[in-house]
């Protein structure tokens, strides 16, 4: 029996041993990854985006053109991203896209772009599963969602700026697009393919003048949201609670009120093109952020 | 009012081209973005990690040193990965780790590693939540969970190999620890420390002699799927079905037995680093692969 | 005076203390250097063109369309780069151009692109300008020529062959157009646009025809150095000298012959783009090269 | 005989026309040169070393610590540099290195890193050799000399800076020891190796102090080119020159004196740590530079 045990441990050891050595003798392959560090003193931006989204926002029957449960649930994982990762200082949304910088000067894994990425797009992934039915409510999730994302390294302050202005220009000529649109398809009964007809070669101009003149919208009264997308900042938030305290020399306990101080990821819909927002948050772009 | 109704729509005009000039001037910050494509004829890997699953498995009462519910549920997420995603020839697991192996020859996305890596991680993450249920019943899922990726580039058939042999033998060393740990802990009552310390500078044969003579534990008879990890590889099945049919001079339907052949990703839990598994498998490497 | 002295070190010393804390303090600037390691298991060419080598062959009256002063100028400058580099193994040249080719598994400066780069170009550009007057005799080099270079990866021997294939049967095209075109000017009295001209839409055939039929050459019968350009390769030779030895027990000095195996760069003018030239030479692509 | 002609041009066009069709067949190995464009927006860095010139200066029989003659034959080189490529806003050199610094918003070759690098390279080292007898007259050059580069990439103005500075103060480290070294061996007939031990864990102060009281030099007197390196910025120089005119009514040539402005790479050693050399050429790092 003893002779079996032996004979048996003898050759799962040397099942091991062989294994261990392996891994050294493999171990080599390590030396294939690239290093892939961000340029240090660049703002460090990550977007994502949703992948097929048109068909999984048909699929989960979104309202058109915009619904406010999707796009209430994107800047729900955007917070969670921002809360969960470090050194986000801002973040920009709208449709199915979403952009995270990261500090100039964060030193997150080293500035490991494959780091940057994953974690921003994973986190996304998840919570978009996870917060779904917070939003959704009786609308099933019909399968997982994927989405892909870029990594974009900006030197000035200028350019961040910049960047952001053209992710919210893009909202605003979108957004009117697809409000003259989906008024067209719903409410005067065109097809898709009229529509598109209807507004080619339409300038802006055009566009709000069918909104006003065929369906009494003025686009400037549009929701904020729809026509600015969502900036995600972070704030400091007094919260006042009610504590109880048993003081050293009384006998009761006390309610006594207590403010503290947090810091939270807020979600705004306000211009970020011209300088205003900027001047009104300067901690966003200071030095030390 | 209708003064009134082209004034406003003057200004929305004038606000909305003055964005759509201004898209323009912003348009210059795409440039900023860095060309990512992998060099061709290589084999492109994807490995992702679960971020802090230490802490994670804790919370959800992972049982130790394996939890059958968490290796499936990572096993789906792959095969869920591998299905919905191009090109992968490959894929292998063990603990909270997964690698992805995408053909040699894949132009998916024109081969940029941005977009191989984010549509790994962000597919696995929301897949992790989505099916998260199906394996842990009424164990809840606390918070979206995160998960970061790297890609690497394997020249030559033998490097990926290698790189895959380095993943098994890492599976191996790792589950020979924690099987010995954990039964130090479990059965033994020592604490973690006192596990740790006992084991501290032994080599695989002791660990083998320590679960043999103390716990009656042979290790080759422990489970498969914890030595060896999973492998996931595409294979042709058939699938019988009955159908009912009408023949064009008969009345009544009739049933017949009908077999189609599909293309499944299906887990294997074997050795990958002997050649008996590559033999078994050639199209796996196939130059067409 | 002492007391002066004093005074002046002080000084000077201050200073130098504050540049030396200053070195520290702005050493922080290394980090942005960028890793350029190049992926392991490939080969790795640096391929070099003359910049502005139009002008400059004009300037220095090189024969059209090919010059044997610059041709083996170039090639004695390529010989120079491999015999002061490391782990070159093959290179090739045609017109202003060459491509040095560094062993699969070079490890020279870790594979850091720019060295390999910057170290061909450099030691190539300083060794055209040195070796000159050994080709150029009379003519007088007006100016200090300049190269550029870049660097590609090959992660097969097949890819390889296939890179040096393309610039050989590029050779061969534009030493086929340029032999035509400079026959039609310097023999038939064409201008050079008359000649584009007449050689606008011809096949290879046409080119070999109008050579043929008009100037009674047979592009076959062309030197091979002007049609498959030159391949560097390193060969052993084997050196017989004589030598004076003076055995212990004789008195008189004794000559011998002495046989000695050097490794040498050897211009070759094959075909490089059959299987023929690669069988005959195994020990270029061999694993361990 | 025509039998014969067509025969073999018959061989030549099909020979040439496998050739041809080789090529586009080859031509797929294009596709593995990566792309290597430097972000937009930061400034862009050259520096160059020569290689192995501890030996080389040896070989040469540079005056130690300085040689004039091989620091002047240096700018020279860089000057060359300078007019010869574009962009280069300012440079640095000390010793056997000089750095370029390419303008911030330079688009030269699409800001492909391996133009900056090879083309700063090879012209240096070509204008090495070309200007070589310029400055060390009867000194024989013996070989050719090499000469490696790296880039990097600075996104703000202080950051530029703050490599500049990093690279006097090492210019202005290395000197003092130098100086105190030479002087150890060559008057004080010291080896090597004692003036080495000597000096091992000297503070700047007591170099000074050993200058002084040992060989009577104050070091700030020594030449400044020695301590503080040369800085090549470009400069507006008004010629006058004299030229002879024909007025329209006058028959008789006259003399006039003409200025004209050139612009002109001119040699400075000056301090460029602290902010008076930026302020006092604050077209340096003006943003349209």
């Amino acid at each position: 029996m003893l002779g079996w045990r032996r004979a048996v441990s003898a050759v799962a050891a040397s099942c091991v041993r062989r294994l261990s050595m392996a891994k050294s003798k493999f171990e080599y392959v390590r030396d294939f990854e690239a290093d892939d560090t961000c340029l240090p003193n660049c703002w460090i931006v990550v977007r994502l985006d949703g992948r097929n989204f048109h068909r999984f926002s048909e699929q989960h029957e979104f309202k058109k053109p915009n619904d406010d449960r999707a796009l209430h649930l994107m800047t729900k994982c955007a917070q969670t991203v921002m809360q969960e990762l470090e050194d986000i200082a801002i973040a920009y949304g709208q449709s199915d896209e979403y952009s995270f910088v990261f500090k100039k000067n964060s030193r997150w894994f080293k500035r490991r772009a494959s780091k940057f990425m994953t974690h921003v797009v994973s986190q996304f992934a998840s919570s978009y599963v996870f917060y779904w039915k917070d939003y959704f409510k009786d609308q099933q999730l019909l399968y997982p969602p994927g989405f892909d994302g870029r990594i974009v390294l900006y030197p000035s302050n200028q350019n961040l700026k910049d960047y952001l202005s053209w992710r919210q220009a893009d909202c605003h000529i979108n957004n009117l697009y697809n409000t003259v649109f989906w008024m067209l398809v719903q409410r005067s009964g065109l097809t898709p393919m009229q529509a598109q007809d209807r507004l080619q070669g339409t300038l802006a101009g055009d566009k709000n003048e069918i909104l006003f003149s065929e369906f009494n919208i003025n686009y400037n009264n549009e929701p904020l949201m729809y026509r600015k997308g969502t900036v995600l900042i972070w704030q400091k938030i007094n919260e006042v609670m009610t504590k109880k305290i048993k003081l050293p020399k009384e006998t009761e306990e006390k309610e006594v009120e207590v403010t503290r101080t947090r810091t939270k990821v807020v979600p705004l819909h306000c211009d970020i093109i011209g300088d205003q927002f900027w001047e009104e948050y300067p901690e966003i772009l200071a030095e030390d952020s």
